[in-house]
């Protein structure tokens, strides 16, 4: 087990990649702990939980609401949860992000700790302290900084995945290798096989290392005031494709990865050769989008990314593997560029 | 005009007492701002709110509520606010408890400044960076902590108060007297004719005095983990009158101050003279409870308390004015108390 420590003004947070989840109890107060968790992760792990009250919640972005948040509140009241109390989460980036949230807001925050099941929150949801839930469709428009204590990832959990699941994950570990360290990337291709057998001592070691990438980014910047905006690399065009399709969110961060490292390309700063491996380690993944949506609805949606300013927008670019960097784009010339790849794109 | 500078970890706060509310325009930046008001107060001063777009919600605690939260943030978003927005809440507690709860959420936090039109507002709840909403009929039970940018108390605006929203916000200034200032206490004795008249010159200094005992508080203790829970005195049993009568909130806290000292005296730690003293301040304002809710209701809504941790709660007693202690008191202590004080009380 490695431990990795997120250390911020308010707060110090411990990742423990390679820890057994059930472990968990070590690290919670005797009473006043309640689990929350969604039912798919209740089915599966359920009857191994420790012996604390649990609310549940539907699987999938639509629990990640203001009136789930508010109903989850009502539930500690009436639990007679007060300011000692302990919220568990066991779950994805959405469990995480809803918990996380509630733990922050109620009674003006409550202590709480993660166990992150899934690919995508180990890598990246569930480190660096974002909350949230979606206002209609417009993701995580709502919520707060605040780090948990702890955030447990056991790749064991990995297993119970579903095939697209893992996949939508394996884009947040590019990226991280993208923006922050080659060696992920180099790693993925050659342990390809064991990577997809999701052998427990690899994927111990790449979550490892992504969470170290992201770690150093968030403890230099917690609020996004600067740095911590490259890991907002392919978010950008990524949050626009997931909120018109209801594209999974490592597949619309995978397409959003390719385009802007084709922005970064046209634009100058990363050779062909860079963009190439960017799109063969997506090949590889199966990560390469194919059936992208209209200029205009893209216009229309990046209208609500919270990086806009104006008329510009803050966009990572990439000039190597591992070398992001961020600029002021203006949103017009991000579409015509769009505009253009779609058109000619192999 | 007075200033008083809150000094927590992540900012600075500050508090500009006398201050005429309309040179507000000086502190905002010059685009993306929003006024959040109510309809009451936007029909007495809107015509003079400077010329940004104003969200209204309902006067009163009806619109502290989760689902109002989110409906401002839906504005926000359709009103194109992004990161470097700014809320501007004009209003009493409740618009500022309302509007600060959403800046801090409303994508992961915004700036904001508060206006504070009322007398309780002005001497309490608009400094000390609470936020919160209710939760059905429990208070706040859903907040964070986050001190606006600036809060403009401007004591001309007293004059719009109904009379027992004037009285209402007095028993809060009372409290702040009891617990930190006993020159308050003298003061509204010896300037009484001047205080009902709401001489500016005079509130001022009041409201000023209030400010700095809350400001010491808070800035030694934000996250009221000790010391800041003195600001609670009165609100144990106030605030469950208020949940179970809709009493209002000044109102509420003056009974409860008035039982919390009747208890510190029965405790044997305040003096019969010094208890006489509080049942005075609180006659000359007309702020003595005349009908009380039973002990059986009075323990089931103390459940709610946050203060609470499992049967003991965190009461403030009076050892002398001006002199607040914190105490670890059973549940039943205070229940007893209760039920024989107001079987005798005269």
């Amino acid at each position: 087990m490695k431990r990795i420590i997120i250390n911020t003004t308010d707060t110090l947070s411990a990742i423990l990649v390679g820890a057994r989840w059930e472990a968990v109890t070590k690290l919670l107060p005797g009473r006043n702990t309640v689990i929350i968790t969604d039912s798919n992760i209740h089915k599966i792990y359920g009857s191994r939980f420790p012996e604390f009250p649990v609310i549940k919640v539907k699987p999938g972005e639509q629990s990640k609401q203001m009136i789930v948040a508010e109903r989850i509140a009502g539930e500690l009241l009436k639990k007679g949860i007060d300011r000692t109390g302990f919220i568990l989460a066991i779950g994805g980036g959405v469990v995480c992000d809803l918990a996380g949230f509630v733990a922050s807001i109620y009674l003006r925050g409550i202590r709480c700790g993660y166990i992150s099941t899934s690919l995508l929150s180990q890598v990246d949801a569930s480190t660096g302290g974002k909350t949230g839930v979606n206002l209609g469709q417009v993701k995580n428009v709502i919520g707060t900084f605040r780090q948990p204590e702890f955030v447990i990832c056991d790749t064991t959990m990995l297993r119970t995945l579903s095939e697209v699941e893992y996949l939508s994950g394996m884009a947040e570990l590019i990226k991280t290798g993208l923006i922050g360290d080659r060696s992920i990337i180099d790693i993925l291709h050659k342990e390809f096989p064991s990577v997809i057998r999701r052998d427990r001592k690899l994927m111990t070691d790449l979550v490892f290392r992504a969470v170290k990438v992201k770690a150093s980014v968030v403890a230099k910047d917690e609020k996004e005031s600067g740095l911590r905006r490259i890991l907002n690399f392919g978010h950008t065009f990524g949050h626009a494709f997931e909120l018109s399709s209801n594209m999974r969110h490592g597949f619309a961060v995978a397409a959003g990865m390719e385009l802007a490292a084709g922005y970064s390309n046209a634009a100058g700063i990363l050779s062909a050769k860079d963009f190439q491996k960017v799109k063969d380690i997506l090949e590889l993944f199966k990560l390469r989008n194919r059936s992208f949506i209209s200029v205009e609805e893209t216009r229309k949606l990046l209208r609500y990314d919270k990086k806009k300013s104006g008329d510009k927008i803050n966009f990572v670019l990439l000039k190597g593997i591992g070398k992001p960097v961020t600029e002021m784009v203006r949103i017009k010339a991000i579409l015509d560029f769009y505009s253009e790849y779609i058109k000619n794109r192999q």
